[in-house]
């Protein structure tokens, strides 16, 4: 075994991305409807203007605006009624200076009109006139040719998580596919003879599983598929076969299980022997999350990730490297948090980042963060906590009032 | 037709939630894993304590904590070792004063022992003896018995989002299965003759339909099940026919497209016409929006929204009306938001809340919420915000500098 000193959390995502590569991740295309919460892979380009044409957005007359001039409440202008438009159907008619034609609500203006007059402000006049009461500027009430989309223009980057927004805006240039990142998988295994599934009735001196069943949730929830989930009993060769079949199988192997020395040891020896790239990080820089061993394999090209056996620090841990680590591949911005002030003083260990479970209340001014205590073996601290900050590792503390930046769970 | 005055966000989701009754949502009981995401619909109560017995958090030694009073860096106590405690089974041995027994993390305390001391802090000295350079207090480096759950207590409440967090908890508990509420079914119609497939090349006048592909996204992304979703041409009686069909199917029918009069009213006569209560609101005093209408079928326990064309403020009347009402109905809080300084003066349209896009920008302080402008008929205006937030309805304008709450999109 090497010695390593431990990593502070950039230091260790730095070298599982630079083991893992661009090549780490890879693409599919889908069928846009399946785009949702994924991540494109490509900047997409429309071939068309959005809309196509001279578009009315309220129910009324299309006209030239500049034949409004002077009209008002009172004064009204009279244009003579030359048509009107269909949905949906290219306009028919022409609209000159003294002229005008009915366009209802996302209508297409007829070639010459401008503006839209609303149907409120027009009263019928005579067998084919309409009188206007109100002046218009060019453009009133419409939408421009590609002023939504135009042809030729990226309207959404690469690395872009797809809300329903975008796919919305996907079908409006009529883009039936995307190419996104293919999700990735992960199999899950908790080391633990102390370890008893939610079946069995609990014995002295056992727990029941947390760890498989928190970290499958938390990795479906953030777009892996969970291809293996497992809990493997104290010994070295049974955690070395599970270990080399998730491999085969996966992405990502985590093993979570295992704060003490001994079950320390022989994730690492087994990670160091397994991955062709051997232990990148001994011992992490964050509180809680130490007990956490990286490392990768270029022949198989896997992750390997041995987490804290404590619930919150493992999910902790997969969060901010694992889940970090393949958004910094994808290219994704950081997601939104919450800024809040801190209700009361919060010491922390220096020269480790101090990862502080948060519980958000309303304030008169915004959230307040209530920092949770307890144990980082408890479970149920983090399912008080709305989210969790990470501090600075030169900090001593964070005082009352401060202001923290919240990551949402 | 009955005259309606347009209500109030507040009054048109009262007058669905009152419509609809706590009837509307129904309850299915599904194994822990696939709770995900899912709405508790009864609280939980722990059947044991958790963890169940006085469990180490270190690797040390468990003793009396009174024997090591005193003790320090260069004053060790000396302790007799009776034993060892192994992983997951019952301490064998029992620990009175003058004695310990080393225990794993994780690890069960014997009868007798009160606190762990780390092994960093322990030298072996002679055959079967310790010597132990740190006092400790009584508890110090152990979960206590019930300390995460007591048994019998309430642990997760009735309407608490499930998050991974929450699996973890159910998980620790020994809970298999949870009673949540069943993702209510929805039928997702749009009408217009000028609405195109993607799969189409579009002619003149014609654009291609948005809103049945943004709101099957946004309504899955909420966790309703789309079972429906079609373009519908602009013809009362197949629009009363597609609405027949998704009522038998769905517990939601939503009908977006018509800002013109003539859908509007289209719509309006066929909701009063199927719907047993009839048009519950007609217009809603939001900005975009108003072209809402509301109503509930008894008969066939179905909510029926008629929402705008405008793919915007489809979504945005979704999210505010059927998206909420159906919140309150399952007891949920409101989701966490984003308090933000505004980055201008934005008017406001008084006597209905509007409803303003925002793109969240890192300040010095916080987040700064700059308003998206755009024409109400832009698809991208969305793609570009993080959320939007919802003035009152007597406010005339936000000043640049005031804190607003952004709801996230």
């Amino acid at each position: 075994m090497k010695l390593f000193e431990v990593d502070t959390l950039e230091e260790a995502r730095a070298k599982l991305c630079a083991a893992a590569g661009p090549s780490f991740v890879t693409t599919e295309t889908v069928p846009v409807p399946q785009a949702l919460g994924r991540v494109l892979a490509e900047e997409l380009r429309s071939g068309i203007d959005v809309p196509g044409f001279l578009r009315s957005t309220v129910d009324g007359y299309a006209v030239v605006a500049r034949d409004t001039q002077g009209a008002g409440e009172s004064i009204p202008v009279f244009l003579k009624t030359v048509g009107e438009v269909a949905m949906g159907r290219p306009a028919t008619v022409t609209v000159e200076s003294g002229t005008c034609a009915y366009v209802p609500t996302g209508g297409m203006l007829p070639p010459g009109a401008d503006a839209m007059v609303m149907v409120e402000y027009c009263e019928p006049f005579g067998d084919d006139g309409v009188a206007v009461y109100s002046a218009v500027g060019t453009g009133r009430s419409t939408v421009a040719r590609g002023e939504d989309i135009r042809e030729g223009t990226v309207f959404l980057k690469k690395g872009t998580v797809i809300r329903p927004q975008e796919i919305g805006a996907m079908a409006s240039a009529g883009v039936r596919q995307a190419t996104v990142y293919r999700p990735l998988t992960v199999t899950i295994l908790s080391t633990g003879d102390e370890l008893a599934d939610p079946a069995e009735t609990l014995t002295p001196g056992k727990i029941y599983d947390i760890n498989t069943y928190a970290l499958e949730a938390l990795a479906a929830r953030r777009g892996f598929v969970v291809n293996g989930r497992q809990v493997v009993r104290d010994d070295a060769a049974a955690l070395e076969d599970a270990m080399r079949q998730g491999m085969a199988r996966s992405d990502i192997v985590v093993i979570s299980g295992g704060s003490s020395q001994g079950k320390k040891d022989m994730t690492a020896d087994i990670i160091d022997r397994l991955a062709d790239c051997g232990v990148l990080t001994h011992g992490l820089a964050v509180k809680p999350g130490k007990p956490t061993i990286l490392g990768y394999d270029k022949a198989s090209r896997t992750m390997l990730a041995g987490l804290p056996g404590h619930p919150v620090a493992a999910m902790m841990v997969f969060e901010l490297i694992v889940c970090r680590a393949v958004r910094e591949l994808t290219g994704q911005a950081l997601a939104i948090g919450v800024y809040a002030a801190m209700e009361t003083n919060v010491g922390c260990d220096a020269g480790k980042s101090n990862c502080i479970l948060i519980e958000l209340l309303d304030g008169p001014d915004g959230y307040i963060a209530r920092p949770i205590y307890g144990k980082s073996g408890l479970i149920t601290t983090l399912s008080r906590a709305h989210g969790y900050t990470v501090t600075d590792r030169n900090k001593e503390g964070v005082r009352g009032g401060e202001t923290v930046f919240v990551n949402l769970l």
